[in-house]
């Protein structure tokens, strides 16, 4: 079972502001593509979703990006509300170790670990295997890091950058370990 | 009179651990000459480093990097014993804006802006130009951040990256006025 991180980061390494906004990754002009967003959803088969992200998005009102792959939704609390039109969504009451043991069981090879509380677990866990982070141009101060204050050094291989012409920079990294 | 930055930042967006160490630089293989550093060196006619940078660089017993270059420290105290061999260094008690004022009057052209606190200074006031940032592959999970929680957005326009075969990104923004 592996796991991948794919976001977008403040030059200043934040992944969202402190109430989850990701405004920060717009206004930087026409993006190429997605990003290889499509291709990176198309190499996962389930995606693992912090309660504050999924309640942050679907306030949004945002169309759901995940088309039908199955999202699990870590949380203690019941979902409430009906999920986002086209989404397979479920709640999970794991720790991110029980987590990963509970999707590869399933039949699951290869999750898609969004959020900012998640991420930093899982990193903290040694879970992450492979983090693409697409560098925007802008510093935002202060936000939700992309890892915990006490996850201790997480030596990592690089494995490409590709410019995009409206100054993003997104960066293949594998854990090494 | 214009100032840059030219450092070494953690994949999370550190420029420095807690205690001023930039360990965290090594062990990432060879490195390919100097990253562009003499050349950058070059392009500056003075240095503005911070006192507990200039502490650190001279407590490390390290071979002194910026050669004759003018270095101003800015500090409220005196700098105490020798200066490190071959240095040309001189205490500054004045503030960011006063500093850049103060060297301007004095010929200077182009600074190289260094250490933690005063990059964040100089950046909350607007007064840095251009980063020059060599992103290294691992998280530390805590230490000194390019930027103050209080500085706002700055937005950025990205000059160009370059990837080095050990890893290493290193990326030219320019601050957007």
């Amino acid at each position: 079972m592996r796991a991948s991180v794919f976001c977008g980061v403040s030059l200043d390494g934040f992944i969202a502001r402190p109430d989850g906004s990701v405004d920060f990754l717009d206004g930087h002009g026409d993006v190429e593509g997605d990003l290889g967003f499509s291709a990176f959803l198309d190499s996962v088969d389930c995606m693992v979703m912090g309660r504050n992200t999924y309640d942050f998005v679907v306030a949004s009102g945002a169309e759901w990006h995940y088309g039908d792959t199955p999202v699990f939704v870590l949380t203690t609390r019941s979902l409430g509300g009906p999920s986002p039109e086209g989404a397979t969504v479920e709640p999970l009451q794991l720790g991110p170790e029980e987590t990963m043991e509970r999707l590869g069981a399933t039949g699951f090879t290869h999750a898609y670990v969004d959020g900012g509380v998640v991420v930093q677990q899982f990193l903290a866990a040694g879970l992450i295997d492979e983090l693409i982070l697409t560098r925007v141009p802008v510093l935002i101060g202060e936000g939700i890091p992309l890892t915990a204050p006490d996850a201790g050094d997480v030596p990592l291989e690089h494995g490409g950058t590709d410019v995009f012409g409206n100054g993003f920079v997104q960066s293949r990294y594998t854990v090494r370990r």
